[in-house]
């Protein structure tokens, strides 16, 4: 993705020294772009628990390379173990990203007795690679869409709602709900992004709208309270968001608030998409309001914001009084009935069973 | 209402010198309890104008006993003159709030020639007091409400999810939407309110939350996004509402976000109340969507926060990045359908033309 005219991932090795891992500072946007060097797999870990990184599959490619630095920092003789250990700990920042598992557990299969360094680094770069590449493809098939909708406006923009942040910083490039936009629009489509602040940790306000802005796609941020009011007035064309997780019958849990948009958004008649590359299918399940699990965060998040002062300082803010108690659910599901389409690197289908298995036969991921 | 076991009104005559208004300044909460006074036109003006006080009914009592220092302030050749400019300087502090024209012009009419300065108090007073009883009779109206769900929950607490403040700081007592749940409450029945932060302003947060937390009400601050997922879950058993203006047919415009409460609430059979004196009735406009006028706000509502720091100061700080833009519609309008009843201090009704007329015969406020 381009970043002031220069081309990033969100991850990648140092090119002077393939020992160290570097990462975008997700923290410090969208006041500051810093770069951090990861020379660890305890790096690695602090990187994914503390959210310097964050996103399906940017965390499961941070993953993935952590366990390169395991190969690194392990003992010759100690090594398997050490492996092991190391696997253990970058599971366990956060338990509920499946991506995470997936791609620790990808690497450990490469990582038997023989293997070199070099070849154990080539299998993480490839998961990375992979993640990019389907994100890629995810544009593609999306930007379709988009296409559809553009020719029916006659040259106005197509205004696309999008909810938290499903981009290029979510993944290792490109992103899943913002890939199709970016597609759209750098072949001259016109779209104009609404983007939902997405309270309480705002990764609309602070991610989505730093990734629009530097890549030069028109866009104005507006509080999660006001989509409907918007689609109401016919100033939304389509809705696009990320999953976090889509059962084999096409539930999806997301960020929290996309239900509401699902639901308002059928009321309207305005489609409504979810983006995601085929990892973040669950073939083993089935009724997502039943069976995913949300996860609660902390009250914390709800109960404080942080930003920048007018001096330029960062600061945290309570917004209410010091006794209020706060909930602060992570995601929910929308069911599959409201959505009107899925879009894969595998192409576009129909929220249901017959229509996820249409692109996946047998039900599993390629 | 009861502030730290004191009973309190949003606006009063100072006891001691009935020629000082005082409110309660609301900017200052919930982080402080501050007690302002008002000595002129001027200074009402400019309370209006920057939010020292608002909600619809205080914006009325406020502009009423802004018409009174008026009297005062008027010279005894010129009090015709000086009178009407006055009305003129406040009407035009918020074009949008209808209870403010209404009150001023209520003053107007009773400030002909002749009329002593105590007379003129004494209509000030009757205003605030009106309001203050039209709000604690909605109070008794929508309890029976709550009664009868508190009947079917065996012991469990009523989860009440309120959108924005429509307390007793956005009247001079009582509220509307939050005053059916003091008056269960007060009667021993056991509620839980949901309280949705209300981006861009959050006056949930910073005033819902404070409001219920002085009165002992129990309730959790959520974000805006999460009342779906609350009702998907069961975990939400009403929602009541104030609004800003309801047409003769029962669609209600109220703050941002309150139509995406809506259409859930429907989704999932919750019931939906929204509850309004009768002065916000519009008995004028039928098709709210298409009559109600939709003020949009200062951008920087949604770029900026206000919060206290650590440190105990009171802090605004930047949510994204210097170069965003950001929309703000302050409003939305809910369309009758999805309304399952109004709560006035004339009673309740369904949300539709015969039901609100069957309050309020030809179709005029009592």
């Amino acid at each position: 993705m381009n970043v002031n005219g220069r081309r990033y991932r969100t991850i990648w090795l140092k090119e002077t020294d393939h020992t160290v891992v570097q990462i975008i500072n997700q923290l410090a946007l969208p006041h500051a772009f810093e770069i951090i060097d990861l020379r660890s797999v305890e790096d690695v870990r602090r990187a994914i628990k503390d959210m310097y990184v964050r996103g399906a599959g940017l965390i499961g490619a941070a993953a993935a390379y952590g366990m390169y630095l395991a190969a690194l920092e392990a003992g010759e003789g100690t090594f398997e173990a050490d492996i092991l250990r190391s696997a253990a700990i970058l599971k366990n920042t956060r338990p509920t990203a499946s991506n995470l598992a997936w791609a620790v557990d990808r690497m450990l299969i490469k990582m038997v007795p023989g293997t070199s360094v070099e070849e154990i680094r080539l299998v993480a770069q490839a998961i990375a690679d992979e993640d990019a590449d389907s994100c890629r493809r995810i544009g593609l098939h999306g930007a379709e869409i988009i296409k559809t909708i553009a020719a029916k406006k006659k040259g106005e923009a197509v205004n696309i709602l999008t909810h938290c942040n499903a981009g290029w910083l979510a993944f290792v490039d490109y992103g899943s709900a913002l890939s199709p936009l970016y597609a759209a629009h750098d072949s001259g489509v016109k779209v104009h992004v609404w983007v939902d602040e997405t309270r309480p940790r705002n990764q609309g306000a602070s991610l989505t709208a730093w990734e629009l802005g530097r890549h030069g796609v028109p866009h104005d941020l507006i509080p999660d309270n006001a989509g409907g009011h918007l689609m109401q007035h016919g100033m939304v064309d389509m809705v696009i968001t990320g999953a976090d997780r889509v059962t084999r019958c096409g539930d999806a849990a997301n960020k929290i608030g996309t239900y509401l948009k699902a639901v308002a958004s059928k009321e309207n008649n305005v489609p409504f998409y979810v983006a995601l590359p085929s990892s973040t299918f669950d073939f083993n399940m089935r009724d997502g309001l039943k069976e995913i699990p949300i996860e609660e965060r902390d009250a914390a998040e709800v109960r404080y914001i942080s930003g920048k002062t007018k001096s330029g300082a960062i600061e945290t803010v309570q917004i209410c009084p010091d006794s209020t108690s706060a909930r602060n659910w992570g995601f929910d599901v929308t069911p599959a009935r409201y959505i009107t389409g899925l879009i894969s690197e595998q192409g576009i289908c129909e929220a249901s069973e017959q229509g996820i298995l249409g692109l996946y036969p047998g039900g599993t991921r390629t």
